[in-house]
């Protein structure tokens, strides 16, 4: 089997990345070949016997996507996106990257589609972003997408196209709506979601973090290891069952900062917690309080993806991945 | 007021046009000047004191829309598409018009957005085509769209470009889903939708019509004049207490095609009824089934939105729209 992964530079494109080339598969299928691409040039994952390509590439120009597809891949798993800050801030650039991009991606693989039986697997890594409030509690799987930012929009555009394309035989896709991805690894950055990961990654550091919002706030997580897992479990499933819906919302964790804290507690103790210092930030806040704070994500499990059941063991999965397995 | 209506040559532009250039306003605002866009030049219509211009343009050209808004129209009704059968053969055709058209339109508008406080209210015609199987008997205001057309997807998407640009600032959006329109005057056309007019317009004019699907098929049926009126509606109406979900499902009468055959029964008697011959078409039968049966259209009724109350009201404003009052 031959993988392309575009966004292959990320940190979830490196986690998925690595794990095909230390396994040699993605799910159970062997991985032959792997054609890595991003706007920066991705390095190879060491210990991959296969053949690696390590691309540079800008998909917002149209003659990219050909140059992917060259070695036909036999999935294609497209995470590359303009995040939801800069999109924001520079409309024309969110456009022409998410929109347009995604686009030539898909038309590229049309055009090839029929061919030889040309019909990949296309896995598009949408988000949670696409809704807005107000939002129930727990939002089913049929509850209508209404972004609040360009990238939402835009991550919601994509899935309708994916979707339509699916059925048209195109290619055979699936949209999987990330939840935010608890704990990042690597040092703290400036998105509005960065403090979810923080307050917890560097007490375990034993580095002091800032909590800008109350700790009633509640919110839906998932683990990089779980976030790689529901990539590769839409990259190689059966999608007989899944039917004319081709977007997932994704299992998670949704957990309160307060309970965030009680799990750092448990496993770190107090010397932890105390390294949290409480300083509220309105703007933050107001971004915050328009996000999810839990699904139900019945058709995702039924399909067999599978999330952390507790923010400890979201906690405990970082210690394992990202600190040698202890503190 | 300046008003731009593109689709006018279409049948639900025309009676807009029309009831424009009768009354001289649009819902309570004098129109002072009208820009009538299509494919084909629409005509003027008559009794208009204003300004007429018609214009034959081809929205997949991008230098089409700014031309369109040359004279900064204050109210900007887009309803030009490839419709749903057309899009779904030609595939190409449907994006370049009813997806990058709509595209270059919103564009145009955000680039003159802000030169001198220009931001008019853009009125979109969606469709209940957005959505897809399997649907509740009553679709409420959160329920998802999942198109099984590429019709539906472009207006799906179109839906969300209206409701970012909105949002940013650039126009002040309204999408608007249509139900199917019933009774459509003129001669009975292909659309797998046609049925619903054709075995009512056809025995009210003393002409047989076919029935290709079963009497129990439920529908989500508006008058012409009812959907002239969601137009002018959304086009003038306060949008503050809108918010930011800009897409509103409309009202209309949810019926089967039984209670169609007794209303038509009730006005125009047995021997009207009799015309309607029975005659199951599968094709017909398959797309209508996944089509919607009902709606809870709160949120559009809450803002003013009305249609008619049952199918009798239908069928006697088609008597008097269409027919001169009388059978």
């Amino acid at each position: 089997m031959h993988v392309l992964i575009i966004g292959a530079a990320g940190m979830i494109g490196r986690k998925l990345a690595g794990a095909i080339a230390r396994s040699g598969k993605l799910g159970a299928s062997s991985v032959a070949g792997l054609t890595l691409a991003d706007t920066v040039r991705p390095e190879a994952p060491s210990g991959f016997s296969g053949e690696v390509a390590c691309l540079a590439v800008d998909i917002s120009d149209p003659r990219a996507a050909p140059q992917l597809l060259a070695g036909r891949p036999d999935v294609i798993i497209h995470l590359a996106a303009i995040v939801s800050g800069e999109a924001e801030q520079d409309f024309d650039k969110g456009y022409r990257i998410n929109l347009d991009g995604t686009r030539y991606l898909f038309d590229a693989v049309r055009h090839l589609s029929g061919a030889q039986g040309y019909c990949p697997r296309l896995v598009f890594a949408s988000s949670i972003a696409v809704f807005g409030t107000p939002l129930p509690d727990e939002i089913d799987d049929t509850f209508m997408p209404a972004p609040l930012t360009s990238y939402g929009a835009q991550k919601a555009i994509g899935e309708l196209l994916l979707q339509d394309y699916s059925r048209r035989g195109f290619f055979d896709g699936l949209a999987i709506r990330l939840p935010t991805v608890c704990i990042r690894p690597g040092l703290p950055n400036k998105a509005a979601s960065g403090f979810f990961s923080a307050i917890l990654r560097e007490p375990l550091a034993g580095k002091p973090a800032i909590l800008p919002v109350p700790d009633t706030v509640r919110h839906w997580h998932a683990s990089p290891r779980a976030a790689a897992g529901f990539l590769s479990h839409a990259a190689t499933m059966d999608t007989s069952p899944v039917g004319h819906r081709r977007v997932l919302n994704m299992p998670g964790v949704s957990a309160t900062v307060a309970e965030q804290i009680e799990a750092l507690r448990g496993i770190a103790g107090d010397r932890a917690v105390a390294l949290i210092r409480s300083e509220p930030d309105q703007a933050v806040m107001d971004i915050v309080s328009s996000w999810p704070r839990g699904f139900a994500a019945e058709r995702a499990l039924k399909l067999g993806f599978r999330a952390e059941s507790s923010f400890d063991e979201i906690i405990r999965i970082h210690i394992e991945d990202e600190m040698g397995g202890k503190l």
